[in-house]
């Protein structure tokens, strides 16, 4: 039985406000099970802390393994993190998390070094090891879901940047006379082209009037709409929902174009939950658009492409940060 | 004499549309002279060649000192310019730049090793290690001018990225219903903030009746306006330059906010023309405006500064270039 005892499998962990997800990943970065537990933030910090810490428990037993054969465990979370120091400084989305020592709490319930990143830029790191094999030198990850955010590749690294927040893309304003945003601001790229600002714009129209299959389809207030009735709605002819999401596209386009004129990286993927669910029909007119409006030179060896890793980029970049720092 | 043929010195140029400087820097990065030749670019690519040679050769006799005290050559080009080869890929301005080999003819007329840049990157690296002393691990230059560009420092290094193309923060779209711009795209910062573009919002107001001091200071036609007659105006009270100036301002500092939000770098340093001449009304309000418009936690740990190196940054940073490329 020695050989079950070496330290073969890492585990990646995808903290957010409302689920936590673990993988278990083995030597070939193949995630071999996962599981998932609601967050339940009210319940306070030291109770989701206990919650992440069963989460992975329950992987690791799924999994038929036990705590022993994990060597590290590489988690994201969501807000700006002190990767060096492994403590979340500030979560917006959930209460009381500021400047909480994520990774000694952790490591004191489950006895296996923790290492902690921004939620974005382990998913950028995810994003470049398994779907890139970590060969182009440079690239940015965009996540469009709830909100938009980023994370950055230089020299095959994460970039963070003087103080750790580096890829707050979904704040770059592109519209100076645009839709507010949650941050205060006008025209942000999260408040133009994320799920929320669409579906915002969605219910604006349906209360104004505007006649869509997405009524038909989950009554009149839209309930529990979600990403999948917007393709399921263009699919099915609707003019007004396609309007929605071609306009999106072309923000996305216009901020990748940004991103390329200012950092011209080898590769641009976009992923996150819009992605996943309307990668047919936004990739298209997201490329088309990124390259009306980037400088000609600086398209010259730059490609843009979709991940495919949808909800598991967040926790096969926490197996990747866990590997790259386990002790052998 | 063997003391004075020791190679103590370096040279930096920088190669405009419309002028060429050279300067020669001692070991402590000062400039002991520097010469000026105006560009010509309409003789053709050969003669512009001749011309930097020339202008090299000037500033080195006005130094009185030979070419042989001289270890290295560096020079800031306008355009698209690949560093690892020495060659100017594409300079827009210039009639015929395509592809030349600046590095291989300058090294067959002087006998020197030259090391080429784009002129934004290389006044970048120039205000890094002449005024910041090269200690920011990294730091953005943004330059606002005629045109607007910037470069990157990320750990200690200019980054080009996969084309040599980083740093075009000039073509990012800050309002896309805005002005159109030379690149064909509408509202980007350029097209926003530079000096053209404020130029060409006071002569088309003028033009439809605005009153202002400039006219009584150049003409109604405004002949030979200058960066530095917006400085006077504003001085003398007029509220309308004023307005066009702080509009310019406050773009500058939107522009500045999504730099910090994108790459959250230690150091943002304004330079350029435009800021050499308006940087006491300017800096304020650009301070302003990007601390509204970053993230909260983004802006900690960053510094915004202005840069006073003004037309130095070039030959500089093309000193900086020359020394560390420079065999000892």
């Amino acid at each position: 039985m020695a050989e079950a005892n070496i330290k073969d499998y890492v585990v990646g962990v995808d903290l957010g406000g409302t689920k936590i997800l673990a993988g278990i990943f083995n030597n070939s970065l193949e995630c071999v099970t996962a599981a998932k537990l609601s967050t339940k933030p009210q319940r306070g910090v030291a109770k989701v802390i206990e919650r992440i810490a069963r989460c992975v428990q329950d992987a690791v037993d799924e999994a038929d393994l036990s705590l022993k054969q994990v060597s590290a465990i590489g988690i994201g979370a969501p807000g700006s993190v002190n990767s060096a120091e492994g403590t979340v400084i500030f979560a917006p989305n959930m209460e009381g998390w500021k400047d909480i020592p994520l990774k000694k709490e952790l490591e004191k319930l489950l006895g296996i070094p923790v290492f902690v990143e921004n939620d974005c830029n382990i998913g950028a790191l995810g994003v470049y090891a398994a779907e890139l094999k970590s060969k182009p030198s440079s690239m940015v990850g965009i996540f469009v879901g709830t909100g938009i955010g980023g994370g950055i590749i230089i020299n095959g690294e994460l970039y963070g940047g003087a103080g750790h927040t580096a890829g707050e893309i979904g704040h770059m304003v592109l519209d100076i006379n645009g839709p507010k945003c949650g941050c205060g601001n006008k025209g942000c790229f999260e408040a133009l082209a994320s799920r929320t600002a669409m579906f915002q714009q969605i219910k604006n129209a349906v209360k104004a009037g505007q006649k869509t299959i997405l009524t038909e389809m989950l009554g009149p207030d839209l309930t529990d709409l979600r990403s999948g009735d917007l393709r399921k709605a263009i699919r099915k002819g609707d003019k007004f929902v396609d309007k929605v999401v071609e306009e999106a596209a072309e923000y996305i386009g216009i901020a990748t174009a940004n991103i390329i004129n200012i950092l011209n990286p080898e590769v641009v993927v976009l992923g996150g939950g819009v992605m996943e669910a309307l990668q047919d029909e936004m990739m298209s007119v997201i490329v088309e658009t990124a390259r009306d409006y980037a400088m000609a030179g600086s398209m010259r060896g730059v490609e843009i492409v979709a991940s495919d890793l949808g909800d598991n980029a967040g926790i096969t970049g926490g197996a990747v940060l866990a590997r790259r720092n386990a002790k052998p």
